[in-house]
Order: structure tokens, then sequence, then C-alpha cells
């Protein structure tokens, strides 16, 4: 994130890491590029006394519950936040409590902060919905994202399970490490961007199971072993589902695309060949976010209720 | 647009129309399924005098220049304004000066205005930005909008120069009558939202041509004759061609598609096969914007820098 940054023109005004072995080094020694000067914090508090940033990029968690003191820290010294927490993109379905305080936390302190990221963020929600638009009427919106697995890196591979046999894919998943954070906030972002109460939500997921040996990734996987994930996401209203979210990604898939379809008047359906890299593509969304941020009313911000996020100039208020 | 409009949930609270033969009349004669007691004033002041409409929708002129008074009426009245009026979609670089005035009309008025529809204002400038999210670069933007216009209206086939000899078709270009307006508009728009500087833009028109008899469309083409129009718009930085609006409607044309690329990093390209009809779009563009006008800061305002539009509940504001 902090070579993107850097790459897109943002100065860096501060950095912060928790690990001791991390903090009080240069940045520049943990991520090329960036700048000599800046000392990574042990704490926000630390960073925001050394400089004032005009806005904190945070990428520490995926949970609410975890992000709501960080970023409580950063409205209080008028910073305004975006941030990569999965379940900070659309937190008002899951828990309105501490989305509530999240957004009395900023109100308070004059900012506005948006959980942002490829997915969720973009591509399974805010996409879907601005895909609409020309739409009379909406009856179902479906969502694909399909990816080959591996080009990868590797701890993404080890994250859908890649190479894992039956037993091992089911503890991984049990402890619940395999699975992809944000199709429930993509769910409910589309179903309140399209003015939609949704009266069941459910998820499944399971291994795609090699049949054949692969050798793609980062290790051999042999047939039977798990070559990666296949997660569903199920809104429903009334007994019909009107929402679908695929999220599959494997080692070895033959394509990747995104595609999204919607069912109403019109119908229509958008699709990306070779779909999106989500390394990329995070860093982008996030960074590229910053400007609506900066133009944004204070409060807990959904990425519905900010000016369209676009490549732009970096960190200029729109 | 007012079926369209009541099929929405809108209520209708007046409609005008300068013509004669229609002003007076109860809406309902002439668009069918709009409300009985809605009757059709002869001018903006007299329908805003009977009702106290949340909105106007204008669907009245291509022309910045003859939307201005129009759009001052309304907002003078405190009323909201979203319009299909080609040029006020982007009106900045073409015409700075009639923009910065329906700015303070709006201003005055305390009410938001803004021009939009399928094209311009969403397939050829809106979504290709939101499309430029995932990119932490971008080179070069590229739309293409290819329209099989066989089974489109007569008067669009008729607007696109089907079957018109080539002496014909050159003096109808010359009217200026075939030509599609919004182009400019909408590369001007890519290149501010993406925080580009156009130092060039042209455009050329040039009539499909028929090489054989076609019999798709609402009247015979003979080959030599034209079956549509090929207009493309390109926008120039420093000798490049960073912007290029490829419009391309015919009669027998073999497929109809929205393509839009994304040069840059990450290039990405997305594409919906069999296009977007433009009748029933440029309504639901219209009309779920707005919402979106209702929320939106007074002034002129531009789909860059208003709340996402989306399908959504009818008129509510976000």
């Amino acid at each position: 994130m902090v070579e993107a940054a850097v790459s897109r023109g943002f100065e860096i005004a501060g950095a912060v890491d928790i690990d001791p072995q991390i903090a009080g080094k240069s940045l520049a020694q943990i991520c090329p590029g960036a700048p000599t000067d800046v000392v990574v914090a042990a704490d926000l508090a630390e960073a925001c006394a050394r400089s004032e940033p005009d806005a904190a990029v945070l990428t520490t968690v995926s949970s609410l519950v975890a992000a709501r003191g960080q970023i409580e820290v950063l409205a209080s010294k008028g910073v305004p936040v975006v941030s990569t927490c999965e379940e900070l993109s659309f937190p008002w379905e899951a828990d309105p409590g501490t989305a509530k305080e999240i957004d009395e936390s900023c109100r308070a302190g004059g900012v506005a902060c948006l959980g942002t990221g490829v997915n969720p963020g973009y591509l399974m929600d805010f996409l879907p919905t601005v895909l609409s638009a020309p739409c009379l009427r909406v009856d179902a919106v479906q969502v694909w994202r399909v990816q080959d697995a591996s080009a990868r890196r590797v701890p993404f591979q080890q994250k859908i399970g890649a190479g894992l046999d039956s037993e091992q894919f089911e503890q991984k998943r049990e402890e619940g490490v395999l699975r992809h954070v944000g199709l429930r906030e993509s769910a409910g972002y589309i179903a309140s961007s399209l003015g939609w109460s949704l009266d069941g939500y459910e998820e499944t997921l399971e291994p795609v199971v090699a049949d054949t040996p692969i050798s793609a990734g980062y290790a051999p996987i042999e047939p039977g072993q798990a070559r990666g994930v296949l997660q569903i996401g199920r809104g429903y209203c009334a007994g019909s589902e009107i929402i679908t979210l695929t999220f599959r990604a494997a080692v070895g898939e033959p394509e990747s695309y995104e595609r999204v379809r919607i069912e109403g008047i019109p119908e229509l359906e958008w699709r990306c060949e070779g779909g999106i890299n989500g390394d990329v593509a995070t860093c982008a969304v996030t960074l590229n976010a910053v400007r609506s941020v900066l133009s944004a009313q204070p409060g807990l911000r959904t990425m519905a209720d900010i000016r369209p996020v676009t490549f732009g100039p970096a960190g200029e208020e729109l």
C-alpha cells in the first residue's frame, strides 16, 4: 500500500506498526520507495503527534470491533479515515451498535470514515449498484468473481485452502480462516442502495477439489486435495433469492473474470475477462477513495453516500 | 418518460408542453398510465404555480443556452432539476460562462441541477470513470457504444441517417442533424474526473455504408446508402490520444455492445453484450438520478459530484 501510495503521488506523513521489530525503523527500510525521513511509530497517537496527516489509510484488521478503537483515536485527532477493514464497508446490518459508535466518534471529530477496498467495497457491491442505474426495475442482482489463484501471493493461495485434504479443509473452515470476509457486507450494501429489505441471508463455503494433479500454484496439489474455495452469499426477500454473490478462487482455475448480471428492465450483464487483480485493486480503490472521503460529510460513510470513487489526482479534495 | 416515472413509483405533480395542441389536456390523454387529474400546463411558471413539485424532470432541449431560461424559472421556484439536456451534462469546457450563470441561479434558488441520461451522462463518461477506481495509473480511456439500430424507433433510425445516399448524408451532416450531441461533454467529464487537462479535442462523423440490401430497418436500404453513423470523439494531451469515444449506430449492425477499456495499471476491459437500449436507459438514469440530486449541494452539479446514481426507491432522499 505504501509503494502504491507513493506511486500515486501521495505524500507519506507517517506510518504505524505495532510489531516491535518494525516500530522505530525508517519506513524506507520496510517499504522500498518510501521516504527515508518517516520513522515507523509504535502506535497511532504517537504517529498523529509527529505529523498532521490529511487522511489516514488504515489496513490493520478485518473486524469492525477491532477497528473501532483505532478509528476513534484518528477521529479524535481530526484525521479522516479510509480503511480496508472488511466489516467496516457496510456494518449497518451485522453490527449496527458498533457502527453507530464509530459514526458518532467521527461526527464528534468532524471527519468522515469509509471502509472500502476491491472486495468488499467495489466489485461485488458498489459496482453492481452503479450498473443498475440504467434499469427501470431490478428483480435480482448476481455477481461472480472467479479467479485463477495460480499467480497470486502464497498467503492468498494458503488462505483459499489450496493443497489441503478434505479433513484439513474442514478443520480450517471451522476455524473460519478460509472464509472471505465481506460477502454479507456486500449483500447488505446492495440491498440498502437498491431500497430492498432482506429477510434472509445465508452463506456457503466449500472446497474446489482437484481432479488431476496441479502444479500451477506455489506447491503441488494432488487429486482429491482442495485447490481453492467456492463461497456463495445469498440474500432473500419474500422467499426469492434476489442477491447472489459467488466468490470462487482456485489454483488452476481455467479462467478468471468478473461478471455482474442484473435481472430487471432491461436485463443486462457486464463482464471483465481476465478479472481484476485483487492486490493491486485493493490499494487502488482505497487510495482513490481518499479524495471522496475528504469532501464527504463527517460520520461513518459507505461508498453509496460519498462522491463516486474514480481514479483521480492524489488526495485533492473534490 | 412519464410512463417510466409512473412505473418507478413517482407521483406526477405536473406537466408542461408548449404545443398548444397538448397544453390544457389531461396528461392521461397524452401519456397512457398518467394520472387523470394532471392537466398539461402551457409553461413552467403555470405548472409550478399549480403544484409544489419536489423535483422537475426537464426533457426539452439539447442545447445549454436553450435550457438556461427553463432551469432559471425552476430554480427561482426552489425546484431541483434533472435534465436530459445533453450539453448540460458537462458544460464546463464548451460554455463555462452559461454554466456559471446556471450554477449561480441554482445556488440562489437553493437547489441542485444535473444534466444526465444514458449518453451523455452514464455510458461514455460516468461509468468509465467509475471503472477506473481499481487502477493505480490510467494512461488512456476508450469507450465503444455499438448498436444495431434495426429495432430502434423510426426517429432514431432517421436521426442516424439510415437510407440516405451520400449526397443527402453530406447535406444532413452539414446541417448538424446527424450528430449525436454529447461526445465532447463526455470527453470533458472523463478528463475532469481523472484530473486530466485536454489540450485538444476533435470529432469525426461519417456514414456506415450498406454493401448489401438491408431490410432490417423501418425502410429498405440499398447498397451505397447509409445504414447509420460512425462518430468518434478524441481527446488529446501532449500529443497523445488519451480519450477515444466511438459511437456507432447502424441498421443491420451484426452485434450491439457496450465496451470500456482502460489502459493503465492494471489494464482492464468491461463489456456488455447486446448493449443497453437507449430509450429505456435514458429514462432510467434520469429518474434514478433524482434521489442523488435531492441530497446534493445547491448549484449546477455533474454525475461526479453527487452521490453515485443507482436504481433505488423513487425520489427518496438519500
